[in-house]
């Protein structure tokens, strides 16, 4: 267990990982309510992306390929019966209770300096049915502000954590993949800094655990991954008590209108259910870009991951429900 | 048929009504590509809510309820074995070939004096099996630029219609409710004026029809009904060869951003099906606005419909997939 006291905001490294939820965990620090915490936190990679820079080897982001593919994709270390993604925490925080909720302010979210996006024939994407190879992009972030795709589009960054959540009542271990009512893996782009998260508590503590970095996503996270990166996350925790939640809330800042400034090209989907209805619309999106920017299938699904929103058109005309894929203008300006 | 080639805009009215989906309906209007046409479109109500307002009775929007729902809710007049959407059309442009795209630019879009939404227990919307009665609110449209809601809330008006597309290539008469391939009521509240709608054509002419204007929606149409108002639309058609769809595309101007310049308040929803993770959202969110801002379950709702966004956060963290609805907190500064 790590402590810190010493200073009025608390420091937690990547030494405190854990890879499953599970209420009975140790916590890796205790804090009270009100405390800021800086939380340093590994990509879905292991940190694979950050050694290879470390090492010297960034010139070449291709040979990280193969290293991300095998620690992201494969049975991770200590989690052999159950790989989980890389979690920082769980922090526990003193005067939570089951019923209260967990009030966590975001007040900064930092990426590290590269980061990487994929899919890959079977994997968990919408189209990953339809991929003909695996294919793996590399991201460029030391930019801070705008990130380059290729020589065709340039996405902004607007980091966030994929992964948090606060411990399920439930005892026993249970995987990190799945979000739940508490929170947990739920990609919401939205949870930027400056916006506040609102978790219910359901074990004493809260036992609350981050991880998983995002620096962008569009909503749908269509490839099964964002652009994925290690950083950190400086954030406030405070219990409220009286005010609960069913499941997590947020208040957001401002939407970075920036990126929907110059309007959307959208493609829609219509079908009985709504994934498929997804499925459709980002098909039809995804052949458009390749078409119209000279990407092939692949590219094309990757650079939808990092910035294309799904949105629910409607889901009230049935039999069929209509959802629109949205794919800003504002990243083919340069 | 009506035809008018005497200007340099096609004008369409009321008269040229059909109320469902079928190739072999007479044209009302025959244009050549490039063609400008002003059309007037009733809302959901045939014209319910603007035959009441010219007759006078528009100081009391309560008895309109009446009218609105006999006439949105029962059968409808001429369409005794099949009701559906009164649409102004169908307008055959010259040239336009099966395997054709038809471009269509939406150059101006205003509603009627007065608009509505509602919902019903046992009705079409998301949570209609949890309301505990019918509620219709009435929406002054007059000041043209924000509307509002009681004293609580006012919604920027974005008008649109609902529905719009060709007719499908199969015979017969196919119901308007659901969208197809080929558009119809797809509900994508993107499509305002400023943007062009693309749409694949599947019989000679295209056969274009419209409807179902709405005066604003959020992203979900969530009640089953934006803001449900008559009005005009002025449009320029198009006939595009060798640019196949295969779904209806848009190309859009920017996103009123004024809306979500002040941030969200963002409710989420983990399933393993999206429609009852949106379920599960908008629950959250209807309940924390009915504390927050004093509004009953039925107001609430409406009110969401209206504005509210269902954004698919991802589809692929199996089991549970997320979505988020959003509620930009702009409505509520006046």
């Amino acid at each position: 267990m790590t402590t810190d006291s010493t200073g009025p905001r608390h420091q937690l490294g990547t030494d405190a990982i854990h890879t499953v939820w599970d209420r009975s965990l140790e916590p890796a620090l205790h804090v009270v309510s009100g405390a800021e915490i800086e939380i340093q936190a590994l990509d879905s990679s292991y940190g694979g992306v950050a050694r290879q820079v470390q090492s010297g080897k960034l010139a070449c982001p291709e040979a990280l390929r193969g290293v991300v593919l095998a620690s992201a994709f494969a049975v991770r270390p200590n989690t052999a019966d159950m790989p989980g993604h890389p979690l920082t925490g769980p922090i526990y925080v003193e005067g939570a209770q089951p019923g209260d909720t967990l009030q966590v302010e975001l007040l900064e979210v930092s990426t590290g300096a590269w980061g990487w996006n994929a899919c890959r024939p079977g994997g968990i994407g919408l189209l990953d049915a339809e991929v003909p190879e695996a294919y793996t992009h590399f991201w460029d972030l030391r930019g801070g502000v705008w990130t380059d795709f290729l020589d065709v589009a340039r996405v902004p960054l607007a980091p966030f954590p994929g992964v948090m959540g606060v411990a399920l009542a439930e005892p026993g271990r249970h995987k990190t993949a799945p979000p739940r009512r508490v929170g947990g893996n739920m990609d919401v782009r939205q949870l930027t800094a400056g916006s506040t998260l609102f978790l219910p508590v359901e074990v004493e503590g809260a036992l609350l655990s981050l991880g998983d970095l995002h620096a962008a996503q569009g909503d749908g996270e269509v490839s099964g991954t964002g652009i994925e990166t290690d950083g950190h996350v400086i954030l406030r925790v405070s219990v409220l008590k009286g005010q609960p939640v069913g499941t997590p809330h947020l208040q957001t800042g401002p939407e970075p209108t920036d990126l929907w400034a110059a309007g959307a090209y959208v493609t829609t989907g219509h079908a009985p259910d709504l994934l498929e209805a997804a499925r459709i619309a980002l098909r039809e999106l995804v052949l458009y870009m390749g078409r119209r920017y000279n990407l092939s299938f692949v590219q094309a699904y990757v650079l939808a991951s990092a910035c294309v929103d799904l949105r629910i058109s409607q889901l009230v005309d049935a039999p069929n429900f209509t959802v629109s894929a949205l794919l800003p203008n504002r990243i083919f300006q340069r």
